[in-house]
């Protein structure tokens, strides 16, 4: 993507920690903050180490926009006279040393009472319990509130096939999210393994321990096969977030887009740029909202139902979509178009092509990390501009919707998961923006807005 | 077995909490507490729940022998005048309920930022820098303090085949001593089928996101071909807890008995009964440790390596045993004996046989719950006794080994676990205990003992 000013946004994940040696001089810290300010960074904190006579050990914590601004921010305090750089830490990576989650007993064990009541010989009484009734494993067991959240690293964020043992920071993350968002006990489980008939035999198997399964990051088409496969086979939810998940935040903001500028789901002309697991979910469950002419487009073009080249899912999607037969190029299709999603690649969509579309355009332009448009320049042209960044209003993003989803599946004992309850949880997620809350800037609430998990939970719950 | 006493062992392991409604005389509660007491019962707490002109509300908590001896408390309580049981609740089942262990964030997801640095965009960097080295996935995830604790439920405690989901507690369980004892993060993996490649091939699949391999429950002879063909595929360590982990507490229990009665590993005569997965892997560790003359019985009978019908398991474990070639029943054998060790079944030895082994005869009765000797009767005639039971002295439990194994294997960054280092583990706590507190009925240390992990772990790592 092209940035709109010439000084990127910093953020936290471009944070560094350098220790500086200086002259004794307190006045020199504030020379060194004015420096990295002037080339672009955010100082977040000073800390002063150690003071002496003969110098001072001072930490300067400052946010940079990327890899290079923060080696240039490196350089700017290095040329403040009197400092020396005596080590940069990185903060993310700081962060990451040891992992981010942990496993905690929640029962006491001081003595030999506790280890007889948690531990042998008491739990064998459970045990025995449970081989007479697996209906009350849930009840009993951490399996009533723990989701696996199952990788084979094959279409990890935006970084693509990295393999399950670098993906695992990604799903510990995401285990850590369902902690903190839904008191969701998850762990990672990251798989050896791309073969679709290994990944859906190894979640069968490891399926008796958990309640609920949170597929991630697994490239398509192979992702539809092994979702359908296991739902088909298994008693608990499975639920492909990067599917799902984004469909119902999509389903939600387009929800209150369209309540900005006063129009319907049914009556809209929509246009998807992306074919691939994320734009197929978003499709489904807008035609399953009432939507009725979406048009979508893979890298080749648009998927038409009298194309007999395309491959067996975007074969199937075309067959669902695209009723007035649109051909040609995006460019084409937006002519007129109510709605743009994008969940496909940087930059596919001209930000001049905008004026052609319909009369209050609404553009959500998803790529991540760099949007199918630059959100800024949208903006001058749509009603309404949503994307996958912070540093921009009306963020999309899946934590809105997976730990609800999971807190209602969990607490529901649903054995499955249904697309009445997807549904139901994108309306209840544009329900938390009120009338009056509600503006172009505003159609999505925030992910730390404590009332989105609960409300998911029990849209999901109450049928 | 049969119990030494008219009265049994109470245990927290049969704990009940009564709520009784009465009139309202506190001198109805110590007329309870004496009943109780009277049947055998163990008052451990009693609470006032509510206290008015017209009732008392109490809740009494007390530990029974077993499940028929709960009933018996609870009908001593009802009998004493003006009581009424409300409702008994019992406290093993109430301690499981949502199970034991959960999953917990170690970094703060309090805003914007912080997500950034634990999640996207921030996790992203990790994600990418793990790609280009690998070598760093255990130290920057979980992976570098994680155990998977495995199990296909075919073998759980003394109860059997009971299934994946009935021995989901006992894992859990398992999970939490991890934690308390050794800061590990181990997450339960209660596999849906009992087929060795299958089995084999799921803990191949998950194992990248752990660091260890705790196979647990596991029947035999199955668990010795998994063990073997895991060790030989994964680059992380793999230890079935049922065979090596007893195997370790046993020499430990073995060597410190020997101590007492001044005899040396080499120069004994042993017999073991059961050649199960913990009496071949007891065997295996005595003559790695310098053991010479082990003979081993089965439910059959005594192995031999002129008998050719036995399976295969048992014909190898025949071929490094029994070199004085003895035949005939376990009493014969037993004539002349230093040790005896059983891992079989209850009353398998008669106390009388006893006064015919060796002097100072050493006999383990590991049998659980209930032994192959009652204890009591066996310290009539042995110098030393060991069981299986926390309600006799030297109790063997593998609690005093896997969490400090496993500690020393992770922080080793160990990719497999050698007879060696288990040795090793084994002399580290029988170290624990001093020649000062050596005595016939002390000869573990135990599991509370707050040198013992660190000891086993120091043990393991420094070879």
């Amino acid at each position: 993507m092209t940035r709109t000013a010439g000084r990127a946004a910093t953020t936290s994940s471009y944070s560094i920690t350098m220790r500086l040696h200086t002259a004794p001089d307190h006045g020199v810290v504030g020379a060194v903050a004015t420096a990295i300010s002037e080339v672009g960074g955010i100082v977040t904190g000073i800390d002063v180490a150690e003071s002496s006579h003969e110098r001072l050990v001072v930490d300067v914590t400052c946010s940079a926009a990327d890899a290079e601004h923060a080696e240039r921010l490196q350089e700017a305090a290095a040329a403040v006279p009197g400092v020396t750089v005596h080590k940069t830490s990185d903060r993310v990576f700081l962060l990451h040393i040891g992992g981010k989650i942990e496993v905690s007993s929640k029962v006491p064990l001081r003595n030999r009472d506790d280890l007889s009541m948690a531990y042998t010989p008491g739990v064998g009484r459970v045990s025995l319990a449970l081989a007479e009734h697996p209906e009350d494993v849930r009840r009993l067991t951490v399996k009533g509130n723990s989701v696996a959240v199952v990788t084979d690293g094959s279409a990890v964020l935006g970084l693509g096939n990295i393999g399950p043992g670098a993906a695992l920071p990604v799903m510990e993350g995401k285990a850590a999210l369902f902690k903190r968002f839904a008191d969701i006990d998850a762990w990672p489980i990251c798989l050896d393994s791309q073969d679709t008939d290994e990944i859906v035999r190894a979640v069968q198997l490891i399926a008796p321990g958990f309640g609920g399964i949170n597929l991630e990051d697994i490239a398509a088409p192979r992702c539809f096969e092994i979702e359908r496969r296991l739902r088909e086979t298994l008693d608990i939810p499975v639920f492909h977030d990067d599917q799902h998940g984004t469909a119902i935040v999509v389903l939600a903001a387009l929800t209150n887009a369209l309540r900005v500028v006063g129009k319907d789901l049914g009556s809209i002309r929509a246009v998807v740029s992306g074919a691939g697991a994320a734009g197929s979910a978003i499709v489904t469950l807008m035609l399953a909202a009432g939507v009725e002419d979406v048009v979508v487009y893979d890298r080749f073009g648009c998927l038409s139902r009298h194309d007999e080249t395309l491959p067996p899912a975007q074969r199937e999607l075309a067959g669902r979509t695209n009723p007035r037969d649109v051909r040609g190029d995006l460019r084409a299709a937006l002519d007129g178009a109510d709605v743009f999603i994008g969940v496909s690649a940087p930059g596919v969509l001209d930000a001049s092509w905008i004026p052609d579309m319909a009369q209050d355009p609404v553009v959500f332009a998803l790529a991540n990390p760099d949007p199918e448009v630059d959100p800024a320049e949208a903006a001058k042209h749509a009603a309404v501009v949503a994307s996958g960044r912070s540093d921009y209003p009306n963020q999309i993003n899946n934590v809105l919707a997976f730990p609800g989803v999971f807190r209602g599946l969990l607490d529901a004992r649903a054995t499955d998961v249904t697309v009445e309850m997807m549904l139901r949880a994108a309306e209840a997620i544009a329900g938390v923006v009120t009338d009056d809350q509600l503006n172009p800037s505003f159609i999505i609430p925030s992910v730390f807005h404590p009332d989105v998990p609960t409300a998911v939970a029990t849209a999901i719950r109450e049928g």
